[in-house]
């Protein structure tokens, strides 16, 4: 069995890591870290997890977690994973971050849009980590970004439109919306019950961080540089990412020909679902599994395409892609611990 | 104290109605029709409305209703709607329709996407009810079409883009989202709690019933005719639509010129708010009441305005603007009956 | 016009008691206060308020409130109502206190509860402000303090049946749910919407600071001491607290001669409504209202009556009996300012 | 790989039932069955499913499938189980019922409470399928009375306190709370969105038909007669039911003492999860997994005990339970098909 760890533990996506590695088949979680919660049981924190484990958070050193993991998982904020990774990759070890510290690979775009990076060094290491498109590049590396959540949405939702060039990339539109564990964990105001229940709001419109990641993606897809219009949304829902995707069509296409091109391109992937044609994806049929459903409407009058797709943010959006990356990384199977089915209503 | 009726009374739009006119200082709510609770108290169906009415719920002839009433509502699911209004129309009585049969100006449009008019000579006569844009109108008319729920949404946010012809109109997408109680109180399995609480997905894409609509007076807006792209989504909350709308500048424009635009456009209307620059609305933020909020951004990398509206749909876009339409015809306060503020949280 | 304060407005209850006071036809709302959004407008912190005030939070003494106020709300948290309440009762103005502070008559068990009062003199002087049950002493009092939202909820509940005898008061159980507001708008783990959406709790069981309250006035009612069995859950809605009240009866009793009891008892009050027998209340049919609703239930074959009513926490629960409680000693209308009739759905 | 069917797969138990079985690694499913969707994929009706089956649902008769599976679960209302159940039993099959048909072993209380019973005979050979109390029978039998949802976390709540004597059994209240789902997914008014979300309501207060069943259940345990309280509330959420039992001490008990019975009592039952002292539990906790959590207070000021129990309502409190049936039946691993950590948040 490898020996797992996961550093900054006790936020959402930590412990939907948590909760995935405790159920996985090849791997034994050994050591989780938390300032905040240090010293407490994580089923104290999450009573959800009573009987799973007898973990407890540890405020530990990135030295004394490499010295009892063959893997890490880093799932910190921006701008503290950059100070705790190098430690791990110097020893070794293999990394997957899921926060955007190694995702730009230029340097001037990251700190235009996060600040100052203290390990920029090791930026090219790292490989930008959806499997569907970057698998063989991901079998070889022992260093994952993995990607942000509103990025993985838009990306599979255009890779094939892109590849196959079908659509004028300068008028690409990505409308998003997210549940609030996408947030995190913190206390803060905007994530209160009562003032998201009920609610439905666009914010940082034109202006989000995951911005230049997606753009960054897309541009390679096209192999061409182009700018995006891209609205994020807030749902009152725990999970769940609905990106519904506008672009021009270059010539006509019907929509059986773009749902083919769509099956095929996507033919031996378990974790993308094509939806029959007519039929378009719900976040609630995705949720507590690693799915990226696709659905695909042409609109003739307008000629543009729409592509929708929905994925868990928690899962497919962080720490199932970040698993599923780690399972290619290590030769298991692609789906070990992630084939919950979708936990539907 | 004018004396009105509500056809069509037991619906959500039909109780938004009756709660707004139970309230209102000018008129008497005499009688209210439903086929399914005939005979029923309206508090036993709504116990909301306990202590506020006797009335209970008839199943009259538009005859015996047109004789003890001066307005009427008809809160009627379309195809219906144009068998009862002529009744009313014929005895002079001032009536104001919900359902779409009097939206659409051109009988074919409306018999593309609705089927067979039975009255179609009273299109003609029927004013579409927004008071923002049609006041003069309204003034003058008995007969309002009242507007739907998506398009009063679309309509008020484009209204000055369109009329100041910032946008190159071949652009326009509306990227929508409703509340379940647009889908009226009729049981059926896709507005159950279990298939709504935790979802979202996009419906009918680019085929929603509400497009003509749209259409029509975006394109009378513009002097000229278009299509748009047009997706709707379903929420799970109870009330509220929220329109992200997309389209390419004309030639640049900063957010303080378009947030002024804006602002003067609707310096007289009580029911439209402009949110301050860098704010965006939230459904939440209407809920209960009869305003239309409007956001706005600038994207100048992508050159395209967003322009954010919410409302309630049972309110400013039904029942609220139903109201806002009578005061208008009678000579009441334009916000008589619908001054309160929203329910938040 | 009189002229009101808030002390303590950008809370849920004071936002709450602006908006009522906002919409209140004798008064006029001259200041709120807040130490957290001092000089912002309201309506940056409630865009919901916006066009219906231009106040500004100010973080101003109780001295200089006092000087341009008739009437002040105290919405501040236990323990600092005592430290403002005492400059506006000496200047002479009329207090409306919604904290615990001068709730409880004894003022040890006050201190057992929530800790050192300094300013226990004043305890005296102030009437528990539920109107339905002492409205006379209401009516002659300057200092009200406005009763806790479970308290009221209960109380209501059980009034009829202690006045008349009806129950062994050694076997009551109040078996309550709240919504999230009541806990406030600070920021906290608990009250987050990813932490409260999907799920169900108890808390506090049999130690809920609102216990010593309720046995205070059951006790006063029933004209004896005893305990009863309190147990909070926490519901995740907005609005809304939901009482099931359990007692055995000291002889049986018919569920029409309960109701018509019931209804006799409360048959002047505007607020109270008892449901028909066999219908039980729903916090939603009361919310955005300042209603009580009652059901009422009898189960011979263990001998216990079950009561069950629904308050909105911020209205009948807050800041609605609140501004009942000024009506009533203004001389203002009863339910002025308090007409809304519930939002639903 | 043993074969089973499913009858009456396509409500939200049958759906669960379908999820968990597709994962389950010692059975095969080989049909479903459905009237209203015969002839349709699974994967149509729940997209959920999409990737995880081929089955179409058939609508056969119960011979039909008899020849074809080992197993078979009903998953049909009551009423209709009891026409279906025989063929199977009949044909030697192992059959799991999760109506009520064959749960209460006493005819006359049977059609008091549900009407006619077409196939009364079979009654006395069911087995009542709670395996933390019924194991060693449940291993003998081919033929299970699965237990309803609110009677399952009743009876586990008070199981150790009854068996050893600590309750004045005149006193149980049982005060419950169940997520929407528990309704099923027949379209009604009561179970839309706008109907339940923002809402809490009591419902067939001390009239619900799971009450028969629970005091057959408790009277069992305690080896005597008695009557309960029992309130069934409607919650907000799509899936758990949260039990507050309230019941009088025959003598003082410490809550340390409590918690180390109840320990003790379940200390081999994975799927009990008593609570760390002072901790209660939350639907949303064992929301997705076969975990029933239980919590307990002590409150000497009345001297009750309070045993707070929380299940998801589709998994242990039906499918999940359904599914542990099978398994001991069957001697595959208990835990088998279930072993999924709840979905948190």
């Amino acid at each position: 069995m490898m020996k797992v760890a996961i550093f900054g533990a006790s936020g959402y996506t930590g412990q939907e890591l948590t909760r995935i590695l405790l159920g996985h088949p090849e791997v034994k979680l050994v050591a989780v870290t938390s300032r905040r919660f240090a010293g407490q049981p994580v089923t104290e924190v999450f009573p959800s997890l009573h009987g799973l484990t007898s973990l407890k958070y540890q405020n530990a050193t990135p030295a004394k977690i490499s010295n009892i993991c063959d893997i890490v998982f880093l799932a910190l904020p921006h701008g503290v994973s950059m100070k705790i990774a190098p430690e791990f990759i110097g020893a070794g070890k293999k990394v997957i971050d899921l926060s955007a510290d190694y995702r730009l690979r230029d340097l001037k775009t990251y700190e235009t849009w996060y600040g100052k990076h203290s390990s920029a060094k090791f930026i090219k290491d790292a490989v930008y980590g959806i499997p569907e498109l970057y698998r063989q590049k991901i079998k070889k590396t022992k260093f994952i970004a993995n990607p942000g959540c509103y990025p993985t949405s838009i990306i599979l939702g255009l890779a094939p439109a892109l590849k196959k060039k079908l659509i004028d990339v300068s008028t690409i539109i990505a409308d998003s919306a997210s549940g609030v564990s996408g947030a995190g964990r913190e206390p803060q105001t905007g994530s209160l019950f009562c003032e998201v229940d009920g609610g439905f709001k666009a914010y940082k419109v034109g202006k989000h961080r995951h911005l230049p990641e997606i753009e960054q993606e897309l541009n390679a897809l096209a192999g061409k540089k182009f700018a995006i219009s891209f609205t994020p949304h807030l749902l009152p829902v725990k999970r769940g990412i609905l990106s519904t995707i506008y672009a021009t069509l270059k010539k006509n296409i019907s929509l059986s020909e773009l749902h083919s091109l769509y099956s095929s391109f996507y033919a031996e992937e378990k974790f993308v679902r094509i939806c029959p044609a007519g039929i378009y994806p719900n976040i609630s049929s995705v949720c507590g599994s690693n799915y990226c459903d696709i659905g695909l409407a042409v609109d003739l009058r307008t000629k543009k395409v729409i592509i929708i797709t929905a994925i868990d943010n928690l899962i497919k959006g962080a720490a199932g892609q970040a698993v599923q990356n780690m399972n290619i990384i290590c030769g298991f199977k692609e789906d070990a611990g992630l084939q919950a089915a979708p936990l539907y209503p």
